[in-house]
């Protein structure tokens, strides 16, 4: 038996999204055919809006549908402050701690000179540019603790230092809740290393 | 800060398909956005094109993108025998097997009275009319192996015995390459009583 064509087409197109293979796609696609066309139809049309409309914040490379996201708009923000992260999510992630109130750097990404992603890929132009403005006084590197984030971050720092800038990178130590007997002994040592004196 | 309201119109949308949650939805639209434009677009266009030109089988309910789906047009199928499953995606299961010619009737469900799912929502009615067109000889019950689906095989089996057709299930027993320790005594019960002399 053949598929319908229009079935076969929508489980091809199911599988661009990530951790969706063949046998996934073609439950989600029966799903809406048989439970929820109107979702479907929702959903083609949220796809279609938002790859029109969202775009690359001009100034930190944040998404948002304007210029400029609404963090670098915000004039209650700290432009002295950049913190650099890999991606959107990272972003959100530490917005959603409510505790930093400077702007944002988006790599992108991270260095990856075998897939063809260098400095100006990740946007370290932009970044330059605006520490050359001569508004900031510290970068935060907040980049992924993986050997490709590091590598990143140590490249970001030697930029930054040549310029005369402050940098800083996240403490690395015990998560809040872990008990050290989970605890992985490189994160441990850190955790040693780092070790403050108590008040 | 606010999440670009396209954005989230794409997060809240997403989470139509099965198993995706908020984080899921989110990670998604960021791969989409960041690395695959061109298939969010292409998935955008299949879901509504699916949406608008898929339709039921006027005949067995399965899933087509005319009025009669492919089997039921094909002739060279043998039309005296109906096999029962309850989602398209069964009946792809044993189209794969390629060792059935007959025809199906698809129920989109099973019985489930709390939910409204009655005999007429499983298109019962439609099955009575083919049965009494009189070609039929055998109606071949393959609903999952639930308790919902034996009741609605229960159901089918007692209707189409009073029309005084023959109605058979499938085998229940091991399956392939299944090692008895690991069959559930449930399964081996039944491979017990469906015994078949060796020749």
């Amino acid at each position: 038996m053949k598929i319908p064509s229009a079935l076969n087409r929508l489980n091809e197109a199911l599988r661009c999204l990530p951790g969706v293979g063949a046998k996934t796609a073609g439950r989600m696609s029966l799903h809406l055919l048989q439970n929820d066309r109107a979702g479907a139809r929702v959903l083609a049309e949220a796809l279609s809006h938002a790859v029109e409309h969202i775009v690359h914040c001009a100034s930190c490379r944040n998404f948002t549908d304007n210029e400029t996201c609404e963090i670098c708009c915000d004039n209650r923000r700290d432009n002295s402050l950049i913190c650099v992260v890999e991606t959107p999510s990272d972003l959100m992630s530490i917005e959603a701690t409510g505790l930093y109130n400077g702007v944002y750097h988006v790599l992108l990404g991270h260095l990856s000179p075998l897939d063809g992603v260098g400095p100006k890929q990740l946007g370290l132009d932009l970044l330059d540019e605006r520490i050359k403005s001569g508004q900031v006084s510290e970068v935060i590197l907040a980049t992924s603790s993986t050997v490709e984030g590091e590598a990143t971050a140590h490249y970001i720092a030697q930029q930054v230092k040549a310029m005369h800038v402050a940098v800083s990178s996240l403490a690395r130590g015990v998560p809040m809740g872990g008990e050290l007997d989970y605890v992985d002994s490189s994160t441990l040592a850190h955790a040693f290393k780092g070790r403050r004196p108590l008040e």
